[in-house]
């Protein structure tokens, strides 16, 4: 394992050396981490019910038992779910809310278009007059890695101290019915995180960070609506524009071409993952969770997608949630976060708690 | 002035101190910008006829008098925009695009719902096999300043070398031509910077970075629908949901009581702003910038309001692009890039070009 700096200034106007190289330990540490699940739980037999398909059909199919679903009489909307797990992180944390020097919305999914979803968090909070910086990221289901980069960076840098990266998500509201392959995979779920710095009697850091995206495999996973291309008030645009789509087989297909070059550049160590505590994996579907143990120890990955569902930004988190709740990932112990998500990308942080 | 860490380690578990602290100044620099602008001009005579209104009426109210309108038959969409201003701000920067260490799309408008735009402008400029890093940063009009901080943060860091920022708008597509207020003001753009290290020989440096969010303010200015809250496909989504709507008289106020508590923060010395060359704000329209003028020297203020319009996120770097190109920000001069945002928030980055 070499750390340092990855790259000579020199490089700068020539063209990219190709490089396998760490990045620098940061001294940044989780210090609180909270969910909200929707009180609804919406059982396999039900749904199979509904879509008249044959009892253990599912769970068969994709590994999902259950998923909640957010009910507007809760009021479990995209900024109050992700307000709540917020406030949850922060109590954890022991921090107040306006402790915080800034607030990361993170996800696929937003409450509306205008503004970005973290001022509304910010507002629910009642921070709404606290100045506290906002925005938004979105790189779909590796959201929350592309944001505990950035405020990695930011805690590293001392641009900022505290903060707090949202994720929330309500695929109910986008998939079809219809389409029982995406009906029956996805579920509604919020988790947050607060990132500090490390004090210089803690161990907490983040060791590496890495993402590949590539564009060729944009088209595999899309909503292609609700944007400029098929605007909702485009004549000609329908209902399941504004829908999610997956190509499920050739997503695989791909995601298992591309893993040889680019888990390398996540950890270096691969040939022994013994170096590693706990395995937090995005919770794609069956298949893709089988995908995954080709490459990793079965015993140190965590695994929600039977209970959630695949709840989109919000898996990666929610299994960290889980990890560090019960004890399975302790102060000290390594983790890796690891993920693919439409673009087609491919990310992983690997990070001592 | 004082630079260093803004605050002691010390702190984490306790309220936040008030301090105004100006960050630490951060080696890089702006190795290329480049902006794209749709072949079609609409001129405010052409729309006064349109809506009816008298001679002379948009330009004044809103001090625009004429904007770019991206069209289909010109291939003009957020992402080719987007990505025909990336290729010409790496031109300007003698790099070929696979130099790129990260793209990020930074608007408030998107091409599609999901993936976001980052790998789609990716794979237009033929990277889609590169694995080049890609996410998107939203917070509406300060997006361009957001993903600044971001990349420079970044960089500083040594996290990545060369990243490409674009923003691109096509505004027109989700404003209503029954508003005039919003119809005459806005118009489509595109423009891109690409960041690096500075070299030991050069001086170029980002010397503060500063946002505040008010989410009090959040209503005043929004796209409500496009999201989960008014989904497109919601039974009582109504057209007016997905079109932009400004509480212009509101937005005005609550700018000017919140400027004199942010604009210290931004640079803290205000009272004599002849150590700033140049500054570049944000166009939001004639009174915002009437209003912008009490606090800032007339004559070394970039406009391109009378001529492109408010281009939302596009508007901050297309007036650093005119105020470079036009010679009238040197290497070794000191520029403000400075805007408000639906948020409510304000920001500003000061820098040595």
């Amino acid at each position: 394992m070499v750390f340092g700096s990855p790259y000579s200034l020199a490089f700068r106007y020539q063209k990219k050396t190709p490089f396998i190289a760490m990045q620098k330990k940061m001294n940044v540490q989780i210090l609180g981490i909270a969910k909200y699940l929707p009180k609804t739980i919406l059982q396999n037999t039900e749904l199979e019910t509904k879509l008249e398909l044959p009892v253990g059909h599912i769970y068969h199919r994709n590994g999902v038992k259950a998923r909640h679903v957010a009910r507007e009489e809760y009021h479990e909307t995209t900024v109050n779910m992700g307000s709540w797990a917020l406030q949850r992180a922060l109590n954890m944390a022991e921090l107040e809310a306006n402790a915080l020097d800034l607030i990361i919305f993170a996800s696929a999914g937003a409450e509306q278009a205008i503004p970005d979803t973290a001022p509304l968090i910010q507002r629910n909070l009642k921070l709404g007059n606290s100045g506290i910086a906002c925005f938004s990221v979105h790189s779909t289901c590796l959201s929350f890695l592309t944001a505990v980069d950035i405020a990695a960076n930011f805690i590293a840098n001392q641009r900022y101290r505290n903060i707090g990266i949202v994720c929330s998500e309500r695929s109910s509201t986008s998939i079809d019915p219809a389409d029982p392959m995406t009906y029956t995979l996805f579920g509604d779920a919020a988790c947050a995180v607060v990132l500090g710095p490390t004090q210089a009697t803690e161990t907490s850091n983040i060791l590496n960070i890495h993402f590949s995206t590539f564009g060729d495999g944009a088209h595999l996973t899309q909503i292609p609506g609700c944007g400029t291309k098929i605007h909702p008030n485009g004549k000609e645009t329908q209902y399941a524009d504004n829908t999610f789509r997956m190509k499920g087989k050739e997503v695989l297909r791909y995601a298992l071409k591309k893993a040889p070059e680019v888990l390398p550049k996540i950890w270096d160590n691969q040939n022994n993952w013994s170096d590693l505590d706990i395995i937090v994996p995005h919770q794609t579907s069956k298949v893709g969770m089988h995908a995954f143990l080709r490459h990793f120890p079965e015993d140190r990955i965590v695994r929600t997608l039977a209970r959630y569902g695949n709840c989109v930004s919000v898996s990666i988190p929610l299994g960290l949630e889980e990890a560090i709740r019960t004890k399975k990932l302790l102060r000290g112990q390594r983790a890796l976060l690891i993920g693919t998500g439409a673009g087609f990308s491919i990310g992983g942080i690997v990070l001592e708690y």
